[in-house]
């Protein structure tokens, strides 16, 4: 079924102990749709400005990406650098341009509000929870955040919370929101606020779910999708947005959602991340094959199974 | 078969949110010795001191854990004061007496010559290598080691490391000793000095082994075990010092030595470090029963089972 992404197109300027790259087509939507693409039809929601041209437009028709949300507004599109010379796993930033961005108000298209399913990257929370109630018929949200919302906008991010189903970010993200150092009494907490499902992202160690008791099935025992160990990582630039891709793109392919869906994606969710960071950019994501797809699976399962 | 363990005995004083303690029986070779206990029979080498009574040996024979090998020296115990009150994953040293550790010359009691596997815990790497060299039948070598021989002996470490065959490791000390940031090229770089298998140890993230090409088995394709993840961590330490006796007390306890054991191997070892961590000092380690063991397995392998 379809899935509608929606969130930050950028141009992105990037270096990294394998090179640098200047302007090149990022955001976590452009990350997002391009690995959900591999599993379902994705539809975007996003604004950019004049210098989005029709070539950049076309890497998203390539991937049979629906482009009629994402809005052509006067100005330059969101600018981000920033640098992993030191850290692989922590980005430097240089600079963050917002652009049109600055005052993005997401507008869906009306083809797109028979969408059953929507992930509502990292925004505002109150551009979050009113794209949720205008796409009314949803039949799960997955939602992201960050740091700099959590701080800032506590109140507006709590509610937005209880429209979401299954909320995606990181170990750091998930101990701030909950005011909580030990993971998973954090986790707890957190799905307490709203949240069915909460998939915490470790960057090179996997992915842990947690379950709010009940929901999609029965018990409450977290379950944990391993990482490959990548001798070769290019750019860590949108690995956490193509997890989310992997991961709900998966889930709208699928005609039952309960724990062992959820839990295979969690496992697409380290692939995508994983083929996201071999190249710089999308780069990786454009050229991808379902076959390529589903043999990293089967490595990433042998990677923690036993006989 | 019967596996010998090498390494401290201490006396501990731990601070950690959940509570204090002072003086508590603790040090590698006891963390180790206890975990193993309940796969195979052990035989412990250390050294202590006058404070060392009758009622703290008992610990060891309660386990049916041979002492002949720990040296009663004059003077004290080796005692370590640590906190883990900011950061549950990093002790913040107190103070340390090495006391009776200090000239700690590992005495093998000739009972001991036959044994079959070895645990060399984190001690000088020349001892470590006298130890390995003394112990001649030995058919498996399992080692530790520590930032500091890593800065301060990397030449007779190089040396020790090619009488090792399982290297077990943190994260950090494995970038270190490999100057390579990049953890899978760093366990390469590692293999490459030595070791037919290297075993990284993650903390609350699990552990991933990576095998020399063609050592126990084909292939050179690495694995990694999840950590559980634990509400309540009442005191991480000897954490890694029990994985590493449920790992190698796990591997001794087996007739044939490949892959899929050494996989089933690196379960039981985050298994032990799971369960040393809930109470202070060997307290948990002390009661535990086989059944509990297994159970916690099953729960491991569910953690990141497919169907």
């Amino acid at each position: 079924m379809s899935i509608v992404a929606v969130g930050s197109v950028a141009f992105d300027t990037i270096a990294t102990p394998s090179g640098r790259v200047e302007n090149i087509l990022g955001g976590a939507a452009t990350y997002f749709s391009l690995a959900a693409s591999y599993f379902t039809d994705v539809r975007v929601v996003a604004v950019v400005g004049e210098d989005f041209t029709a070539e950049h437009e076309n890497v998203f028709h390539q991937h049979r990406i629906d482009t009629r949300g994402i809005e052509h507004a006067k100005g330059k599109t969101f600018r981000w650098g920033g640098q992993y010379l030191d850290n692989l796993n922590e980005a430097k930033t240089d600079f963050t341009e917002l652009n049109v961005f600055e005052r993005f108000q997401p507008r869906i298209p009306r083809e797109y509000l028979d969408s059953k399913f929507l992930f509502l990257a990292n925004i505002h929370p109150t551009l979050q929870a009113a794209v949720r109630l205008e796409i009314y018929g949803v039949r799960l949200t997955g939602g992201d955040t960050m740091n700099y919302w959590i701080q800032r906008t506590r109140t507006e991010l709590g509610e937005t919370l209880k429209l979401i189903n299954v909320l995606l970010i990181n170990d750091n993200e998930a101990k701030m929101l909950a005011a909580e150092k030990n993971l998973p009494r954090a986790a707890q907490k957190v799905l307490s606020m709203g949240p069915q499902a909460l998939v915490i992202k470790h960057g090179e160690y996997g992915a842990t779910i947690f379950f709010r008791e009940g929901a999609f099935g029965i018990g409450s025992h977290p379950f944990r999708a391993p990482a490959l160990p990548i001798e070769e990582v290019t750019d860590p630039t949108g690995a956490g947005d193509s997890f989310a891709g992997g991961f709900m793109g998966y889930l709208a392919s699928q005609p039952q959602l309960n724990r062992e869906v959820l839990k295979r994606a969690l496992f697409y969710g380290g692939v995508m991340g994983s083929f996201a960071v071999e190249r710089f950019g999308t780069e990786r994501l454009q050229s991808l094959t379902r076959e390529e797809i589903e043999a990293r699976f089967q490595v990433f399962r042998e990677l923690t199974h036993l006989e």
